[in-house]
């Protein structure tokens, strides 16, 4: 097998992550020759010195370096991502990335261009780390019997919620302490608020059903809302608050997606996921369900991901997207009803959602609350309306009702 | 992609298994062509009728149908395992196994006649089930990083010990009950005295680290000895005591491996690892835990493995086995300090086992035991005296003492 000579663009956590990671792994035959960072002036930590006389500020000079035959790149601009990653892929270049945003918004496009220039493309980082699901999607659960997908996917989100439910914290002092541990960014919208769960999800689905989704049909509900009265609320019934990504087959025909913050009960894997840990439950006819758990982020984990899709390109692996070639794939729905909680205090949730059912409902001089069945497409519809200051909603798992 | 023609071989539980989820299974372009079975004439249950016109009772026919291009072999009889599916490689067929004794016992052999004739052999079911530990050791975590693979890998011991641990039931009454839901078999030897562990762990370490240790050579303890006293202890404790099997680099140089009753305390993964479950912990450098859960048995998980193993040959995917050309593989050893619990009644164990140092001692007009530390080549070398009526032995995990 080739020896790999990796021209490494980005060289922040993750980045260095992978410098070390290479250097431990003495059986990969892979080297980092060439790394292209944005800022390549700036004082780097003292256990990377050795990288200094590979850096670079100009991701060209990878390109056209004859030696390098493949790009990791890891960085956080998912336009610069797109602009490096497609470029290469139309040299010949096999890369690795780890970039979920840049992915998600442009994977039907970069199939197209993997297939058209015969190259790999790997991604498997880019889905919760070091827990390998999107090579298993790929590989393993390669046939018609999955039916579901569903986890902890953000691990600064569920940090947060961890601190509330088992420390007691306040959600503002865990979400503070988390960005002071680093699991949440100094602008934390992108975890807290579902978007990171929701990239990885739309990854997963083509990987999982082999459809793409856009990011922008899929509705998602973050965590940032919830109040002492929801934590309460779940406390009471011995359940936690986590906020959960899935994607759904309800029918032969038809599945549905969607990140919201759900009702999670003891008996479920799920449950014991906490802190910045990841959890992915799989789920299929004949297998029932397999549970994979593991750290979702971190420099270490999610360079040690890279790793294997790095050794996975020596041996020239490539997704061959399957699933998507299926005739009789499900179609993505959002005509499913739900079962929710709603809290509220001053919007009018049981007159302005339009509920099918209303099984609980519960009035006080403060905070309110209705229990009821929804179609999710009601939910898009009504979005401007959960996003009212004074209202939360958690799903509460039970079975979707397929309106065929 | 080719159609798949499958010659099965075997029809118990397991095979009728595999013939519904390859009919579920509509993207697999593969369909089950001939079937063999030691009794033609005996009779199947309704909802394999359709399979009836497809039995024969020589396998030969197989192996000499032109249009069979794949042998699925899911027979108990390791013997028997053995001849067919040599024969099918030396014919150059690929061939799925779920044999996990025939394998563990050949492997050697059965690895140089995959690259001696260019011919896939794949046992993805043969350990763990519908886990995909083999596929994952082999292709995910197929790098220098990995330090250990510990897990519950035998279904029935595990089911026993939950009856027992979480529902205060009796040994012999949970044993029982688990040979009338058929969990175990008549002779139920196989699982609680830990050989079923065994064969998995001797095929995992094959592919976690490149290294074939034959049977006989690796220390195994049952659960049968069990006693009211010994779970007593452990839920004092508030742990439970589970039958686990592992193989662990104690140093870069050396790992160690065996299958044991073990002190499993709450905060441990595979604490929760109930019932009939398998669960399997890979730990490495860099990327920490990783746990995997799922069911380990039974007909449709079982065959559901399988499944995965025939779409992966219909796309000529075979294992390499690159761990085991690595320069700097670790060697096993026995020569390996373990802390142990020694229960007894008449055996003088504290006179009879070779502690290096004993932290515990507790003396009753009945039961007796000893906490201390002792050498896996010890505790091998006293076999018989462990294998006596009133002692039983759990591993509490906490540190190797690697002797070098």
């Amino acid at each position: 097998m080739k020896k790999l000579n990796i021209g490494l663009v980005g060289f922040g956590t993750v980045g260095q992550g992978i410098y070390k990671v290479i250097g431990k792994a003495k059986n990969a035959h892979a080297r980092i020759a060439r790394i292209c960072v944005a800022h390549p002036e700036k004082k780097r930590p003292d256990d990377v010195a050795s990288a200094m006389p590979l850096i670079t500020g100009n991701y060209d000079e990878l390109l056209a370096d004859p030696e390098i035959n493949l790009i990791v790149e890891v960085i956080d601009n998912p336009d610069d991502s797109y602009e490096i990653v497609t470029k290469a892929l139309k040299k010949g270049i096999p890369v690795v990335s780890g970039n979920k945003i840049m992915i998600a918004r442009n994977l039907p496009e970069l199939i197209d261009l993997q297939r058209e220039k015969g190259v790999p493309f790997l991604y498997d980082a880019s889905s919760c780390g070091s827990i390998p699901v999107i090579r298993n999607l790929e590989e393993y659960y390669d046939n018609d019997l999955l039916l579901e997908v569903k986890g902890i996917l953000n691990g600064s989100s569920n940090y947060i919620l961890s601190r509330v439910f088992d420390h007691g914290d306040k959600y503002e002092d865990a979400l503070k302490m988390a960005q002071e541990l680093g699991f949440a960014e100094s602008d934390p919208t992108f975890d807290i608020e579902g978007f990171d769960a929701l990239f990885k999800l739309i990854i997963i689905t083509v990987h999982a059903l082999g459809v793409y989704v856009s990011p922008d049909d899929v509705f998602i509900y973050g965590i940032s809302k919830i109040s002492d009265f929801d934590i309460r609320w779940a406390r009471e019934k011995r359940a936690k608050i986590k906020l959960v990504a899935q994607v759904v087959k309800i029918s032969e025909e038809r599945f549905t997606m969607f990140v919201m913050p759900e009702f999670v009960e003891k008996h479920k894997y799920i449950y014991s996921v906490d802190d910045e840990y990841n959890g992915v439950v799989i789920r299929g006819e004949c297998y029932d369900r397999q549970f994979m758990f593991g750290k979702g982020a971190g420099s270490l984990p999610t360079a040690s991901s890279i790793l294997s899709d790095v050794m996975a390109i020596r041996r020239d692996y490539r997704y061959e997207y399957k699933k998507m070639s299926y005739l009789d794939k499900a179609e993505y729905t959002t005509d499913v009803m739900l079962k929710v909680y709603v809290r509220y205090r001053q919007t009018d949730i049981p007159a302005l959602l339009p509920f099918s059912k209303i099984s609980e409902k519960y009035t006080s001089e403060q905070d309110n609350y209705v229990v009821g069945e929804i179609n999710l497409a009601d939910l898009i519809a009504k979005r401007d309306l959960l996003n009212a200051e004074d209202v939360f909603i958690i799903n509460i798992p039970r079975f979707f009702i397929d309106r065929d």
